[in-house]
């Protein structure tokens, strides 16, 4: 019964930039009129008249209890994505001088640790409707971690694509669910486009390419969480990492979706974009001014976020502009220190995307584009245990002592006066 | 408001043994008569008045849905932690030949990936509440992470002490809190006993040593939560690693105190244990139909319960005989096997301790000891990136390619002949 109510708020696809509708199949583009990306259609009406906040809040601790607003017909795989905590950050909003902060905290996601598990358990959930039984993904790590996971879960046969450099945490944490994991010679767009080459030869779902309107879909997520979190208000900024500009968009769809159903109050939200210097074609053109990208060489650790040629830096470049937000780019070692600066304060330990995102959310409070009375959120987006590599040699050592009393209080001692010195 | 509900729910402490009373304060033995443990004690009058199923599905989704079976007074430190999912495992059921198998993840619990963030919510929350600024633990490491990244977020000075032979990302996982870390030659039970001392010696809370009756009943929400997710029934059979044996008396305690409140209808739960061969004091006791322990010195990957010395021992097998449940060990190789079978199947990777559980339900089904109609409950309490060193050799490897479509169809034809072969 569940389902039959879904179906009938989902309608189809229609192209982003020319409006022209497609059917539900999978498709990406828009291959009869002007090649723009393709994006799910609903029918917002049906979904007001038959969701509320008591339905909602009804509803399992999982990104499924919007599934009004996710298209899918019939049952989710249902792996308790979703639903991860909005933590009021009191220490470290003391430390930058803000008033009101949150972490969404994707970075205990599950089932793998990242928010990629909200969209492949769209994507696959979308997969298995549609007759795939082989799943795939392009992937800097997170995504390929969560696509082998719900794969197994969910029983499809799975082959990932990832850059033969990744972290030994992201590499490991694929291989253990039993996909076919490929290591490519290259950076994450040549990865890419070799899966767009695969996609179109072997008759797969691949949850990023022909699968990427429903997978893309499940960042909404992210904004409806906040809302509902924040007692079903919106924030007055938020700063997000930017990889693609995918997640950035669809936060921002869910705020607006939110408003067009009547379930939250409409309110100006400003969005700010974080991305790594070693990286940052999206933050280059925003500085420069420009509305469309230059393609760059990813060389930066916050390898989950270094895409040099984003399909949707663009849309993030005129979200920022139209919100009056900013984005920003960071240095490695700016990186580090965010990490280290959030499990400090709050003890949340990130990626290093989560880092990025921390040290421009800094770097923009320093710089007045947060305002401090502003209620601001900061999306966590993955787990620092995935990316140890990262910051290994940067955070000290343990004091190595005997198991007796007086070994300790040596070490002890020593430990006291190097927090005084 | 709240707060003065709950106090009045949680009266004071007792000892296990001989039943002597002890006020609410820093301590966990019987000092004045017979040096048992102590325990909390509730007024489950007062808690049957005020809770029902109703309340509690009411509340936040973390284990303070549970809070009026929780010995603290005021509000709690909340960082989410808890209402990690119970996954119906179809795939793993199928594979060892049950008919209806749960997965209990706190490899996904917050904030640290094991069900240790249950214990120290409750413990940190407690320690604040009596006036300690300095909290400290003995650990094998889950609890290291979990200690020093909530009292980060509570703003409380951290000293922790761990085995220096951990795994890295244990290690690393405790550090990027700047706690003061303590890396002691010896094993864990040497760990414990110069904790002890300086339990003694410094004006410390210690969450597993004087505040471990507060600490230890954080626990029980592993009960309280199988039962609400399973729609308020209890299961027949669980299975849960056993270390210090404390996890296993306190989810038996939390389905019993459920019975008693009323909340669930009596019903007998057979209770089995799992250890690693290399650490198993327990197992062996059972075996020999002894009630008491001999200390081991550890040898084995599952670190995390890896204590040679284990003070809840007896209790563990006094439930185990009670209930008809067994405890069993597996080898360091099943443990790895376990792994691979819990992620292979349901998409959930943990840790060597996890592997433990999922290699001895194994062989309990084998030997005959869970029957395939029990509806039974697997404990899973931390996460796989913890522990990647045990796996790293034993996982294969990515196949290497080029950005080349020819090249990854070579690849692919060798992973489908390896797949046959």
């Amino acid at each position: 019964m569940t389902a039959t109510l879904s179906r009938s708020t989902f309608t189809g696809l229609r192209c982003k930039e020319c409006g022209h509708p497609y059917e539900a199949s999978a498709r990406h583009v828009c291959e009869d009129v002007c090649f723009g990306p393709l994006e799910v259609v609903y029918d917002y009406e049906a979904i007001k008249n038959r969701v509320s906040r008591a339905t909602i809040e009804a509803g399992p601790a999982s990104i499924w209890r919007y599934r009004e607003f996710l298209p899918i017909e019939g049952d989710p795989i249902d792996v308790g994505t979703g639903f991860t905590p909005l933590l009021k950050a009191g220490n470290l909003a003391k430390r930058l001088g803000l008033k009101s902060l949150y972490i969404k905290n994707d970075g205990v996601n599950m089932p793998t640790l990242s928010f990629k598990d909200r969209v492949v358990s769209v994507a696959l959930t979308r997969a298995r409707e549609l007759g795939f039984t082989t799943v795939s993904c392009a992937s800097t790590g997170n995504l390929a971690n969560s696509t082998a996971a719900i794969a197994a879960h969910a029983g499809l046969d799975c082959c990932v694509f990832i850059p033969s450099d990744l972290e030994l945490g992201k590499v490991l944490g694929t291989l253990i669910y039993n996909p076919t994991l490929m290591a490519v010679h290259g950076n994450y767009d040549q990865v890419n486009r070799l899966c767009s080459e695969v996609a179109n030869t072997f008759g797969w779902g691949f949850v990023n390419i022909n699968l990427r309107p429903y997978y893309s879909e499940g960042s909404k997520t992210l904004g409806y969480e906040v809302i509902e979190q924040l007692g079903w208000q919106l924030p007055d900024h938020i700063v997000a990492p930017l990889a693609s500009g995918s997640l950035f968009t669809k936060i921002r769809k869910g705020f607006d979706e939110f408003i067009k159903v009547g379930l939250v109050q409409e309110k100006h939200v400003r969005f700010s974009g974080a991305q790594a210097e070693g990286c940052s074609p999206i933050a280059q053109a925003f500085e420069a001014g420009r509305d469309f990208i230059t393609p760059v060489k990813p060389n930066t650790i916050a390898k989950s976020i270094a895409i040099g040629n984003p399909a949707d830096g663009p849309y993030a470049i005129d979200i920022a502009k139209k919100t009056n937000g900013s984005i920003a780019a960071v240095s490695d070692h700016e990186i580090i220190e965010g990490i280290k600066l959030l499990a400090e304060t709050e003890g949340v330990f990130t990626e290093t995307a989560g880092g990025t995102t921390i040290a421009v959310l800094k770097k923009l409070v320093e710089q007045g584009k947060i305002n401090p009375d502003e209620t601001t959120v900061a999306y966590i987006t993955g787990n620092g245990l995935k990316t140890t590599e990262a910051i290994a040699s940067s955070i000290g050592e343990p004091y190595l002592i005997e198991a007796q009393l007086d070994s300790f209080k040596a070490a002890w001692a020593k430990a006291q006066a190097s927090h005084q010195g």
